[in-house]
């Protein structure tokens, strides 16, 4: 078990290690790669074995959080309790459909069984009938709400669905509700993020708000792409194999 | 504007009156045809004008009910009140993966809101981890609390993600929690309703639940099949498309 974690521990340092010295080609060092991941697995057949299994990489490799359905909250904070590994748990996910009140419970009881960061989804519908009110009320009482709880807020908008417009406003709208991130995509719509996107969405919150990029990012190469292109966090299902290969 | 009412209430008299002489080649008529049919809508970007169109058709046709996603059962109720068109609203949709509690704030808030139905999606990773007193648990609390509010609570197995066994035990779990459907899919994972399934689930629950296929119903020939295969209920997009088949 000792030898175990001391193997770890020096795979971790050497993660870190390599990470100082990744490169984009623009000669723009990615400092701690593995801090840019969200750790993800929202499938609705996860096993708790496949999230325990999630828990453990994410402290190997020493991510940002794990991402997860609420009902598996408590499981993920009983695995990380002794790392400084986070916890994102989805709201209204992945259809943003919901009452607002219920996007509330959903993650007021997720924050109270120890996650971090909401990743929550727009009402799509709202966006484009152009109901801003309603979109920026929903999206102002979830900001209020992780706020008054010390967690972070991240807004899906699943940009395969929107036009440029659309990405534009939603982005206003996130800045004017106090969110701390713009993220691309729920990963179970028709399409994921694009570099495209993720520098759109970059424009316009202009440095107030924080911007994750999600949704098919496989590779390393996918991975410094969204970085190069401002994503600060990216939410990936395949963050160990991207480590693996950063580390070749 | 009278004109257009008497078309329509033409129309109705037309469609019930044809409905009761579809045959399903196994000379066993179907009664009323369009009162199997949950005209549903619960695409993501679905907006305003589209919930009013479901609801709309739903009336011309005289459905059983819509379904529709939590956020507008308000409207649906509203265009919906002067019909005895139900309202079937999601929980726990499409991932059934949010913790009890928050299902049932959904189901609660739809229900309060005017929805006559519940379908909820049961916990499949808890399923497949055979945590059945788990699943259980929460099937019975959402029961209960359907019916507590004269509701009916329809439970999705989404059986394109189960093997047989495991529709089998679902099945049991609900007909154990007082469930008054079992339904097959979401819709949005990679499968839908399947003739062998519903009949596996028609056999399993042997008449102490009603059985609602859902996904991939798109002709008269899909909706007929699984009713003579033991469909109680139709979930389908394509309602209006089936009705005006079956007016041909």
């Amino acid at each position: 078990m000792r030898k175990i974690r001391k193997q770890q521990t020096q795979h971790q340092q050497k993660v870190l290690l390599y990470c100082f010295f990744i490169h984009t080609g623009k000669d723009q060092p990615i400092m701690n790669l593995n801090k840019y991941i969200d750790h993800t697995l929202l499938k609705a057949d996860a096993t708790e074995a496949q999230i325990i299994q999630l828990c453990q990489e994410a402290v190997r490799y020493d991510f940002y959080a794990v991402c997860v359905n609420g009902c598996y909250v408590p499981l993920a904070a009983k695995h990380l309790r002794r790392s400084d590994v986070k916890i994102a748990a989805v709201a209204g996910f992945p259809l943003g459909a919901m009452p607002p009140q219920a996007k509330a419970f959903e993650a007021r009881n997720a924050i109270e069984n120890g996650a971090n960061e909401i990743d929550m989804v727009i009402n799509i519908g709202a966006l484009k009938d152009g109901r801003y009110d309603e979109v920026l009320a929903e999206l102002s009482q979830l900001a209020e709400l992780c706020h008054s709880h010390d967690a972070t807020l991240k807004v899906i908008l699943e940009t395969c669905l929107l036009t440029k417009k659309e990405i534009r406003k939603a982005c206003e709208l996130c800045v004017k509700a106090n969110a701390d991130f713009v993220k691309t995509s729920t990963g179970f719509d028709a399409g994921g993020a694009t570099v495209e996107d993720i520098t759109l969405m970059k424009k316009t919150v202009s440095g107030k708000a924080k911007i994750k990029a999600s949704g098919g990012i496989r590779t390393l190469q996918d991975a410094l792409r969204f970085i190069d292109a401002g994503a600060d966090r990216l939410g990936c299902s395949a963050g160990a194999a991207i480590m693996e290969e950063a580390l070749k």
